[in-house]
């Protein structure tokens, strides 16, 4: 995925999904832990969401890690979506990362592993990270032994960016370019939101609750296509392992009774009991992914 | 799932997959290779798959176990297939089993979970197994203290059998079914084959053929649907992790020419550069399920 003709592009509309933070509360260890985020970031990647919404959430268990669970997700989550020549930077050793070298590949767009300077080419987009910066310059970290100088003065140390690369005068030079106008899909990004929160701001737009107990995805797709081609965002909500999303919705009070709201079972059925919610996740998105494309070619 | 009634229903199709032998070769320890097993016998159970082919593929890679693979991986696929209160006596202690503890529950329809024989009703199927049989009878264990008598003779010791309980002048009392007359979903049968004489055999059936490389999965769903419900068995047939199904035909001499293949591309746009076979499993069979559910709404 070296040459930039051939970086996956964005979809048109802002893929996002929320889910809770009680996600690894069937899991038996740290390893098992770490390699379920892993799942959950591939199927993401694959079908190009942009933003994961991880909502507090928690039931009793034995195995749950509480407190320190929201940190341990975003971590592993961001060390997945960092390019990986600039994990060492980013992320000091710690015992979240203890099993990190099971973690899957990403294989994102931005994650290139061209890294030798003579094989740059004009053209070029990468991440970097603000290495050094002061009142005339900053020097950047593209991958390479030769580090990069960009002529704006007092940025962030640490902080990552998105360059584009161009040969002037025979040298490569490199500028800053803000990721958010890039027609290529450029990974994730984590947030930690109240899930009533979350499906306030999306009041407008479109938003799918997947569950069991949903209505049937063959009878609502019209409508649903229609929904998604006419809003700019679609969030979907997955329940956690061990309490669905209808009683997180009653204890926290949230009701759905709008146009915009999809309350739907994307694995009609099903043979066995209960689907966890990395299937529930693959699963949706995948069908999510064809009627979309289905639906615009 | 312990009532009758809501046993998922088998689907009308047979459907069936084709993995290679080499799933495993990007596993890093014994560990993974277990778990991943259990992530697509998962798939299965959900996407309600009756048969699962291995077909012998070999890769040179440091990771593959060779010989030894093909064993491992059928044990696994077996061992959770069994319901677990047959497995201490189908499966005695091997290293295969060593993180057997950390594969998920299929949760299929003759997992019942009730184990008091109180609580038996009339009208049950279970799966049980011969642990004793003579010229007059045979005993059968269907995982409760009680064992129950048969009578019919001379059955193989260890044997496993499909029942249907029946009270009988208030005594209950087992017969043996064949479980492919049911129209309950009742799990996987594994079977190891070559490629080619897989595909032999379903020449006149309807076969999916899965790859990036494939034809547009919007383009072609009428044909693919109209072909479905036309034949009795549908068979998927997934690549390997270093070597995508294109260059294994290729080698193996296997040419599709045939209006019942469909070489298909069943995650288009994708926003990795690869996918696995696991990833590429889950969303192949997610959409399946959902066109085929669409269809015959």
């Amino acid at each position: 995925m070296s040459n930039i003709s051939s970086f996956p592009k964005k979809l048109k509309i802002k893929l996002s999904i929320a889910i809770p933070s009680s996600i690894l509360e069937n899991c038996q260890d740290l390893r098992s832990q770490t390699e379920k985020i892993g799942i959950i970031a591939r199927a993401c990647a694959i079908f190009k969401v942009e933003e994961i919404f991880i909502y507090p959430h928690y039931f009793k268990t034995k195995n749950s890690i509480k407190e320190n669970n929201l940190k341990f997700i975003t971590t592993i989550f961001n060390y997945l979506e960092c390019p990986p020549y600039l994990r060492k930077r980013l992320f000091p050793i710690s015992p979240y990362l203890k099993f990190s070298g099971l973690l899957p590949p990403l294989k994102i767009a931005h994650h290139i592993l061209k890294n030798k300077f003579e094989n740059l080419e004009s053209g070029e987009i990468r991440e970097g990270l603000i290495i050094e910066s002061n009142d005339k310059f900053s020097r950047v970290d593209i991958g390479l032994d030769q580090k990069f100088y960009l002529d704006i003065p007092n940025l962030k140390i640490n902080s990552r960016i998105t360059i584009f690369l161009k040969k002037q005068n025979s040298k490569m030079k490199i500028s800053m370019i803000d990721p958010n106008n890039l027609r290529y899909y450029w990974g994730y990004k984590i947030y930690i939101q109240d899930l009533k929160k979350i499906l306030d701001n999306y009041k407008d737009l479109c938003v799918i609750i997947t569950s069991k107990y949903g209505k049937n995805i063959e009878k609502n797709k019209t409508r649903l296509i229609n929904k998604v081609l006419q809003v700019s965002k679609l969030l979907v909500v997955f329940g956690a392992p061990f309490e669905g999303l209808i009683p997180i919705f009653k204890k926290k009070e949230i009701k759905i009774q709008n146009n915009n709201f999809f309350d739907l079972n994307m694995i009609p059925h099903q043979g066995t009991e209960t689907v966890t919610t990395e299937e529930a996740l693959i699963s949706t998105l995948s069908i999510l992914n064809y009627l979309y494309w289905d639906s615009i070619q």
